[in-house]
Order: C-alpha cells, then sequence, then structure tokens
C-alpha cells in the first residue's frame, strides 16, 4: 500500500472507544491522541519556533503543528515557501506539520468565488487578487510546501443548509476527494468526510472516503469535516459520536477545528486521534484561560492582587515565573508579553491535557479521568 | 559613607577616558559599561522575563534593566506593586533594577501639570485623575518598589529654552536634589545634571550635584540628565563630551536615555557607564534592526527571498534560527512573533556590543575598535 511510505499508524491500545496510537513520519513520531496547535502563517501566534519547542510537559514541545494553506499560498506565496525550502525550514520546524486544504478558509475568508465542478475561483481577503483552487492544485501546493500530512480539498457547507443542499455538497466533496487522492505523490493525505448534521449522509461520506483507493492506496487518514461551523454543541457531539465509530480502525481520525478541553476530551470518549483548534492560541490574545479548574478571564478585577499562578497545576514558565496579578497587569496594559506568556500557558495546557488523556487510555483509566475532568471543569467554570 | 551600604562601585580599568568597572547591588553585579533595556511597565515589551534572562552573549541576558516610576505608579500602583513584594518579585526579575524618577515621563507624557517648589501636580495621560510628585514622594515610592537605584527628581528642560530658563529650572532641579537625597533610605540614588546645551550650566550643575552630601552621603552615582530630547546629535555630543569627564571618578556615571549603538560608543569614549534607551525595543516593533553592518529595515522587499542570517555576526535565537526572510513574512503580516524575534535580536546586539566594548577597554583596544566599528557601521548604512 503506496500509504505506509508517507506516514505510518500503530494502534497501541484501545480503552472502550478510546484509542492510544502513534504515526509516524519523516518529520518524527506523534503521540496520538494529539491536539496540532495552529500556526496559520507558519507562526503559532504569539510565539517563536524556538519557544514553541519548548512547550508544554517537560519542555518537549508539540510533536506536530497545522499551517494553513490559504493564507501561505496567498503570502508570502507558495513559489516562495518552496524556493526557501518548505514551511519547516521557513520557520525554523524541525518537526511534523499539516497543512488543511485551503477550502475551510476559502469558503469563510475569501471576499468573491465562483465554485465550479473543476475548482474554486476567489479573490484574495488581503488584496482583491484573483487564485484558483482546485483538488490538483491544493494538494499539490501542500506538496511543494514540503508538509508532512496533506488535506484533500473539500467543500464546507454552511450550518443550516437543506439536506439536498448538503448531500449536494458531499458529492461534489467526494468527487473532489478522488481528484486529490490522484495527485498524491509525496506527502501524505488525509480524506475528509462531509455530510453535514445528517446522519444518512455522514454514514455514506464515511463509506465513500474510506473506500476510495487510486492504484490500490487509500488515504493515509479519515478526518470528520464540517463541524464547529456553528451548529450547536450537542448536535456536533452528536455527529461525532455517530460517525467516529464508523472510521477506519487503522488509520488515524481527525476531528477538525475541535475545540475546547472538554471537547477534546468527549472527542477522544468517541474514538479521534487527532484535534485541531485556534481556541488555546486566540483565547490567549483575548485573555482567556485555560485552567485545571476551568476558564480564568484574566482581566477580572478580583486577579489585581492575586499573587497566586495561574494554574497551580500547570508546570510551564508562566504559570511557575509569574503571578495572576502579572498576567492582568501587562494584559489590561495591552502589553505585548500578554499574548506571548497567555499563549504559552494555554497550549502548554492543552499539550498537558493530552499527555494526560493518553496515560489514562493507556492505563485503562479513560473513563474515570474523562469523569473527573468534566465534573472538575464545570464546577470552577460555576465558581 | 552611608551610599557604600547601598551600591559599591570599583573602576577595573581605564583606556584613556573609556572606563571598565563593576557596580555590585543587591540583585548582583553589573559590568559596565552597561546597556539597560527599558521595561517601562515592568515589561521589556515583546519579551518574557524568561526570554529577557537568556539574551545575548553566551545567553546570559541584561544584568540590570529600567522600569519607569511614572508608568508603574499609573498601573498597577506603587501600593499594589509594594504590596505584590516589589517590581523584582511582580515581573520574576531577580536582576538588578533601576528606576527614572518620573521627572522624565511626567514632563512629556502627563496631559495637565502645575510645577511649584513643593512639587508637580499632573494628571495621569490614562485616566485624568490627579497625582502630585515630589523629590520626596518620588523616592519613596521608588524605594517602596524595591529598586536597586532610584533616580532624583528633576526638572527636564525641553530644547531650545533660552539660557536664563534653563538655569532657573536648573536650579530647581538642584534644590530638588537635595531633598531626594535626604528622603534616600534603602534604595541607592543617583543624583542628576540639567544645565541644557550649555556648558556653563552643565559645569555648574556637576559641582552641585556631584558636591551633595547629607549626613556624610553623597550620591551614589550621577546621571547626565535633559539630553536626548531633541536637539542635534552633534550638539548633544558637545555636552557629554565636555560633561562626562567633569563627573566624579570614582561614582557610576550613566548618560540617560541615549541611544543608538554609535552613540553608546562614542558615550563610553566620553566617560560614560550606563547607558539605557527605548531605541532596541521600540525600533524592533517598527522593523528596523540593528546589525554589525548597520541598520535593516526588515520590511524591504529585497529580503522576501532572502535566506541568510538577519546578522550573520549574532549568535542570538533569532539569527541562528530564523531567515531574513521569514522575519519579512512575519513583519509584514503583522504577526506577534515579528515583535519577539525583532526584541530577541535588537536587545542582544546591544548587550554583545557592551561585552565587545568591555573588552576592548580592559584590553587598551577600545579606541581601535571604536574607530573600525564606526567605520563599519558607516558603510552598511550607506549600502
Amino acid at each position: 500500500m503506496p500509504s505506509g511510505s508517507r506516514l505510518q499508524f500503530e494502534l497501541l491500545h484501545e480503552d472502550g472507544a478510546a484509542r492510544r496510537g502513534v504515526v509516524h513520519t519523516p518529520h518524527g513520531s506523534i503521540q496520538t491522541p494529539v491536539f496540532m496547535p495552529v500556526g496559520t502563517r507558519a507562526s503559532v501566534k504569539g510565539l517563536t519556533t524556538d519557544q514553541l519547542q519548548r512547550l508544554g510537559p517537560n519542555g518537549l514541545g508539540p510533536e506536530i503543528i497545522l499551517n494553513n494553506t490559504y493564507h501561505l499560498m496567498l503570502r508570502p506565496g507558495v513559489d516562495l515557501v518552496e524556493k526557501l525550502g518548505g514551511v519547516h525550514k521557513f520557520m525554523g520546524w524541525d518537526r511534523a506539520v499539516l497543512t488543511d486544504s485551503g477550502g475551510f478558509q476559502l469558503f469563510s475568508l475569501a471576499s468573491i468565488r465562483k465554485i465550479r465542478e473543476e475548482g474554486v475561483e476567489f479573490r484574495s481577503h488581503i488584496d482583491g487578487s484573483p487564485y484558483f483552487l482546485s483538488p490538483e492544485s491544493s494538494v499539490q501546493i501542500q506538496t511543494r510546501m514540503g508538509v508532512d500530512i496533506a488535506m484533500a480539498f473539500d467543500e464546507c457547507p454552511a450550518y443550516g443548509l437543506s439536506h439536498a443542499e448538503v448531500e449536494k455538497s458531499m458529492l461534489l466533496t467526494h468527487r473532489w476527494a478522488k481528484r486529490s487522492l490522484e495527485a498524491r505523490t509525496t506527502s501524505a493525505l488525509f480524506g475528509i468526510v462531509q455530510g453535514g448534521v445528517h446522519t444518512d449522509l455522514r454514514k455514506r461520506s464515511v463509506e465513500e472516503i474510506a473506500s476510495l483507493h487510486v492504484n490500490g492506496g487509500g488515504f493515509d487518514g479519515v478526518a470528520i469535516g464540517g463541524v464547529s461551523v456553528g451548529e450547536p454543541k450537542q448536535e456536533m457531539f452528536e455527529v461525532v459520536d455517530f460517525t467516529a465509530p464508523l472510521l477506519p480502525r487503522d488509520r488515524p481520525r481527525y476531528l477538525m477545528g475541535v475545540g475546547t478541553p472538554e471537547d477534546l476530551v468527549n472527542g477522544v470518549a468517541a474514538g479521534i486521534d487527532m484535534f485541531d483548534c485556534v481556541m488555546p492560541t486566540r483565547n490567549a490574545r483575548n485573555g482567556t484561560l485555560f485552567t485545571s479548574s476551568g476558564k480564568v478571564l484574566i482581566k477580572n478585577a478580583g486577579f489585581a492582587s492575586d499573587e497566586g499562578p495561574l494554574d497551580p497545576r500547570c508546570g510551564c514558565v508562566t504559570c511557575t515565573t509569574v503571578s495572576r496579578a502579572y498576567l492582568r497587569h501587562l494584559y489590561v496594559n495591552d502589553e505585548i508579553a500578554a499574548s506571548v506568556y497567555n499563549t504559552i500557558h494555554n497550549v502548554s495546557f492543552y499539550l498537558d491535557l493530552m499527555r494526560s488523556i493518553r496515560d489514562a487510555v493507556a492505563s485503562n483509566s479513560f473513563g474515570l479521568f474523562r469523569q473527573e475532568f468534566l465534573s472538575r471543569v464545570a464546577s470552577g467554570e460555576a465558581a
């Protein structure tokens, strides 16, 4: 199977539906379940690559990050990234990189567009200049940037469309999936399941994407796309809980754009291996911090004279070197260091959470871990 | 002499007028000549304290930084800083801290003010609330914040005033200097020489400030204030070259608010031991970078595909991990990491320059060092 040469997945352990595994890539191995910090423009906002590499448990940093094809193709452009040796060399990052296909940003950010069978015409949200993305060009761009894992080009329908509209969009995604797979060369490629909130469509989409083979090779992993696009949290988890168990057992399962710490715990319970989300980095810049006892809004006046660490259970640079009072001071004064300290903590918190989840799955205690985590967060949020 | 218990200065070597020394403070020793990075609101903009501690030659970081009394007294306020254990504990910094007296910011930032013999009434530039600063309250505030070196409260006259106006202001500064010295308790205290661009006034001011003694103790160091306030560079150095040699030989000499790398080299040549300036940090955020061959404006299109390091002679994280192309990419995309990488480099460059200066003075080769440095920078700027 051709996919073996691009990426190898080992399923090490199952604890109920929760899975513990490892993904081997050209840029190192990834312990799963894994959270991928988002580095939109080849930068995890607020951090140098050097800082990023030392975040999280034991200062080892994340094993994989996500970059956005849409943003990088506009600036600095794929020609330049390729000329400079690819995204890894560009940002000084020697571990794995996954890129999205550009589809999601294109449907949410690009100002003008025309969707055809062939692909999508759109204009840059930065300067209005025209671009065209197709399954073939998206995979080619991701490959030229040298990423470890590329994503198939899909259409991501908005929440609230009719069953017929979602079905029509899904069928286009399926045709694009086949063309994406045919365009795969050196980077590993994940397929994307669509179907909105409709379980019958999700089931059809899994069957189509999981069974697609080109020259004997299928997708190297399968993602659930089209969630976290505005639907209520309960509807999202109905989709995830329904869809995840249908996904191939021998390939990584990736839930795109999700989510809160609770979402990650619940996603793992459904059998998901990989996650990405802007939440830890974006919330950090907005002063919303995740802690072992729930969210902290650091601007609150109650923290003005709080000498304690942000999260006494966290070992990150932020929690071990400065106080909540100092973090509030930096935030209310709009200091750049506020974003830096907050991002260090939030990303570390996510990485540490994933390590705890992996440990719990490996020791067959994930059910108890989940129960305790959700009750601790729930009581913290209410406090 | 009481000053001995607060701060001890050892003059180790002289090479012409250039001096090599060491200042012993309660928070460690400072090798001079020294540049103090500016941490306005107890934060060197763009850096965590952890990052700051690892900047510069051998990753040892600066031995002293400057904080601004004016900014900290407005937010978070001296009561809070004191309650939280002082500025060191507040920002997680265990090395020396010098604060200005608040005078400079008060005369340049505060919106409404009334200058009386007693002190200055002003309104916060943030919310208009009323404050009052006097020699006594300024020294007391700095002391309550736990700083190693406090500055006397002075009036900083604008450039372009008449000789009579500058003289009147200087005499007020002298009366305030005496009151500042009388208010000294645990922090070391530096006096400030004023007198504008008038050499006769500068001479009188040095004589007054250097000879001031209260209960047998004089100022722990003497600063040249009122420069770099809009006067042409040549006039500034006429003042510095005239004034520095008049300052006491056995106490640290501090040139306030100066300056460019060339200014530091020329200041050392005049006999200055200590410098501070927002230039490396502010310019970093504006994309103006100091290198061994002159200034680099990183936004320039010519750097878009430049794979080389920002400064091949620099060993900082920025120069050893990413390219000029990546730095330009971050800057034009307004990424937070642009400010972080640029600040890391500019501050490291200043710290490294000071180390080179100290080495040159110690080996009696400062004259040659200065000549080569100025000609290299001049040719780089022209390129």
